[in-house]
């Protein structure tokens, strides 16, 4: 059996989707692609097979785990006809991701602009924790085009966004030296506007948040709550992860990692409690959609000025504003962005990571030209440090949106007719999974719906 | 809209519950007060800006919120038609009293009986982790009165515990300088008889065990089990957090965490084995209401003396009796107190918290009489420790009994009429949550039903 | 009330099972032996008592346990009308067999073949680690028989398999001194083929894959991803939770945890891909149960020669491979053992633990003979170390098949005719738990549904 999918026309009567050749066929040399440059170009880094760095950074690796797999991965299954495709597929793109960003991140870092004499990639556990973070950025743009692009469109789009992600990782960190220990700019906000600038391109018409399945059920919005809370409690490692780096810590002078951790603690209280106000007073009841994301704002917001001495204070600020503005833009912001320039964004990663993440870079540019004497240290710019942490966040919004629309593009381009989804299709397991049961008085399997209700609504 | 909650007649047309002005405003200056508060009075504890102290207790205070947020906060999502409230306002009253714990247990520790020189509460992780624990006791207090109150009723009675937690800790280990390292006492009993006592004064007729809403579903039962295996898990780390104190095992001079973890496993394992034996004596069948609780009474129980060398058969042995207990309390204790004095208790707190808690206080001064000679290092009254156990268990219960019934009382007397619920909307996520479907053969959203099944049998 | 399950007639009018007595009963005198065997033969291996101590196995303990209670609990909760027991039963399962560990594992490394001096089994965090170890090939055996066995059964089956599982964990590692850090051979080849073996003997016709009864819901089969993403973050732990023993550390010179993490991450990663790969490409869609349980075999197939240094390359080649060979055990091997040989393999554990089980002990094999000479110092038997290797399997094998074979055969013959399932009882949570809803068109509480489908077809 090949592809068949079948032209929109009224009454299609198979609607199947194959992904042997759709999905299969394009992945096995991607892997074994993989399996090639892994042997020719990764080695163990030696130097860190101790005990020390074990301690210092593998735990880190296990909650970092846990944000992408169990923290994305659960909080994507809130559409209730999407729970499979959500925590799987980010699972395997995550994975997929997290091999190729070993190579090109670790490239870039080690090889490119390194100093690694042999030409090989030195694997440790900051290099996994790098690839962690770039598959949460990715994950952060599968959260702008969730339930609207076949598996292999997601694919494609996520392994073009690690090349980019690499690059202006270095732009941030090695070239600008800007501040951003969390990756509020690096990771929030270049994944959150990565994946808008795809949906923009890729999602037309009838895929938004008036699509009959795009909403939740009370199961799934309970296991959409597990990725909630794990996030939630996991952000601090996130934002703390890499802040006890010995050389980093050498240059202080103090103990950057123990400020990362109060601060996204404090964020996150002060995040979580603003938000459940806000959605009191938006809505006169609680919004589940808001609990399930603003109250994880303040992770994001603090994340680039998390290693800073900003304060208990300034940290619970940070949180309740972040709070308060992402819960402002599910309720306002969105719906107007999608009204107007039709940006459909199924996770409202604008809402908890583009924002946020602008709000945490310019938070960290406050931070930098208040100059706080006791942060002198890892402001390496001295008194000009604001200047370059508006820079990062410049390039980092500039790279995210040129990347994301021509990735999208190239795509859309790439994809076959019968490899797009129709609306009708959309936000709907049993399209890719065996054994899913069509919805009452729906008919997905075997083509359109004879009472006319096929999922579309807009 | 304004908040219109019409009175009890028998044939209501609309029974909407407005949380704008009933919690957003009274929300509002809170999180004003608290950003003031942290802004004047809270640093950080830059002494312990180290990497030692982040490896001593960052794991600790991760897996405290794991037991908070993940293991309080979907154990109670067992109820049916309420686990958005359960797992949410868990999550929303956590966080608010954490905020409030670091400025109030701080204050007491280091300011009021403390030594902070500048009269500023220094931020660190020992402080955040007690946080945690405040935060554990209002969760068991929550489960008392869990369904039967609204948001602000519940936070209100949930901040008002908060300064009595943290006085009733400065009795416990500061003056009476009682062994109580994983709280049985001073979390468990305290939280249990506090929200019990509220429950008494605030849950009238028609709120008990035969609520029709008052019971589990298939679904529901699944996602309270993984609230209670996670608590299972990570009980040794609540029980062990604190135990590494650099000073304390300097006054001791044998490694006390090493005995909390291990005797804690093994009572946690003894109570598992003993709760399904019991539930099947019992019933016939498993109960999921005992397998959810019963087997984690073990962590309750081991609490006062975990850190004593009790031996793992004494360890085994508390195990053991403390699922029996909680599970003959399920069976035989809950129903008589219910029918007898009105104690309406949604969790079985008095089962899981307040029995086994006081199990676990007689335990610690029967093992302090028993003098075991290598633990005398931390008795610091000697022969008299027993003494002093007793009189920290008899203090914590009145306090949390008196003041519970107290704060339950100002929360009654500062209720308007219509921020009570009344039995029909109880054990409801729809009255306070947006997009809940009502039951089959249900209208709470638009009155009582028709049918006169309105989810009230008592 | 005693039992009453009468004989399988066509229209029986209770079919009313009562553990009372057949669970209950025999379960208290074995709590009582627990109680006093630990109170004569164990003491705290106070030695380790030290924060050294906790710090370097304390988190792997944690990890073990999560992989334990929550991965294997939740994985096994597929089953759309088996999840209370599948969690329940392995929380108590789980529980009795780490006691039970404690005392025979214990006793077999320290008394037996050891050099405890007093006799007593002295308790640290590595023998509780090797406890959990125990328990999870309990769990894969329990796989086997998912739904099948009464839970006394059950419990029987897993504390026969604690000795064998102990003797041969001492030929492996002791006697034939081979390499084996991860189990892949001593944990889950040991713990497939013991199930396998029994349920061979005990699970008859009409309960296998046809049975109406043997399959997920939508929810189920989510509960079930919660399983297999916590298996697959925590896998590294597994594997490298007793690589930093500081003795093997010694003999080395290398630090092996590090190898041992970094491998199993990335055989993990790549087993991910190809399971998604060769899914898609045998189906033409995502199978859920190829995506929970094959993404994980990289992580058992890796397990015997984590420690080596095999290379980033080499990780992921296994990875892939066991991937694939996973999926095509789940897609083309388990049908057709169940059509030649009768067996009948709830979880399919054959091809997630088995097979991949035994390839990691060859892929040891292998990589000793290859010899590479950094790793010669964990070589005990230098050029030699394959042919160990290989008889290490091969007993491994043997003593699992014939244990396995042997245990069930006595369960069969000690189970009097009323404790046995028939078919009928199958696959049913409320067969032994309380208020457990029918399926509709159903009613096996109150005997044999009068339409004729009482959940068998084969």
């Amino acid at each position: 059996m090949d592809e068949v999918l079948l032209p929109l026309t009224g009454h299609r009567k198979t609607m199947e989707w194959n992904l042997r050749g759709a999905f299969a066929a394009p992945l096995a040399p991607i892997i074994v692609v993989l399996l090639g440059l892994f042997a020719v170009f990764t080695k163990y880094n030696d130097s860190n097979a101790t005990d020390a760095h074990v301690q210092r950074y593998y735990v880190f690796y296990t909650h970092v785990s846990i944000m992408v797999f169990v923290g994305f991965g659960f909080l994507m299954t809130f559409l209730r006809r999407y729970s499979y495709s959500a925590v799987g597929l980010n699972f395997f793109t995550s994975c997929l991701v997290m091999l190729e960003a070993i190579l090109v991140v670790g490239a870039v870092q080690q090889v490119v602009w390194g100093s690694a004499a042999a030409g090989k990639i030195e694997v440790d556990l900051p290099l996994l924790i790098d690839a962690g973070f770039c598959a949460a950025a990715a994950m952060i743009s599968f959260g702008a085009v969730l339930g609207k692009l076949s598996p292999t469109q997601l694919t494609f789009l996520l392994l073009l966004e690690v090349p980019l992600y690499a690059i202006n990782q270095h732009l941030v960190f090695d070239t600008f030296k800007a501040l951003d220990i969390g990756g509020s700019m690096s990771i929030h906000a270049f994944g959150a506007y990565y994946g808008l600038a795809a949906s923009l391109v890729l999602c037309g018409p009838g895929s938004g948040s008036s699509h009959l399945k795009n909403g939740a059920s009370y199961t799934s919005d309970m296991t959409a709550m597990i990725g909630t809370i794990f996030l939630w409690i996991f952000w601090p490692s996130f934002n703390g992860a890499l802040a006890s780096n010995p050389a980093a810590v050498a240059t202080g002078g103090v103990q950057f990692q123990f400020h990362c951790i109060i601060n996204t603690i404090i964020a996150l209280l002060g995040a979580c409690v603003s938000t459940f106000a806000a959605s009191a007073a938006y809505d006169g009841k609680f919004n589940m959609v808001h609990i399930q994301n603003a109250t994880l704002a303040g992770g994001v917001a603090i994340g680039s000025a998390a290693n800073m001495k900003i304060l208990p204070g300034g940290a619970l600020l940070v949180g309740v504003l972040a709070g308060v503005l992402s819960t402002t833009g599910y309720k306002y912001i969105a719906p107007t962005l999608e009204a107007k320039i039709a940006l459909r964004d199924t996770c409202g990663v604008h809402n908890l990571h583009g924002m946020p993440g602008v709000l945490g870079g310019l938070a960290a540019a406050a931070a930098s030209a208040l100059a706080f004497s006791a942060n002198e240290p890892i402001l390496r710019h001295g008194k000009q440090q604001w200047l370059y942490q508006l820079l990062a966040l410049a390039v980092t919004l500039a790279i995210a949106l040129v990347g994301g629309a021509l990735a999208g593009t190239l795509v859309r381009l790439c994809s076959p007719a019968r490899h797009t989804l129709g609306p009708e299709l959309m936000y709907e397991d049993g399209v890719f999974w065996e054994e899913v049961e069509a919805e009452e008085g729906e008919d997905w399997h075997g083509g359109a719906a004879t009472n006319g209700t096929n999922g579309i609504s807009m």
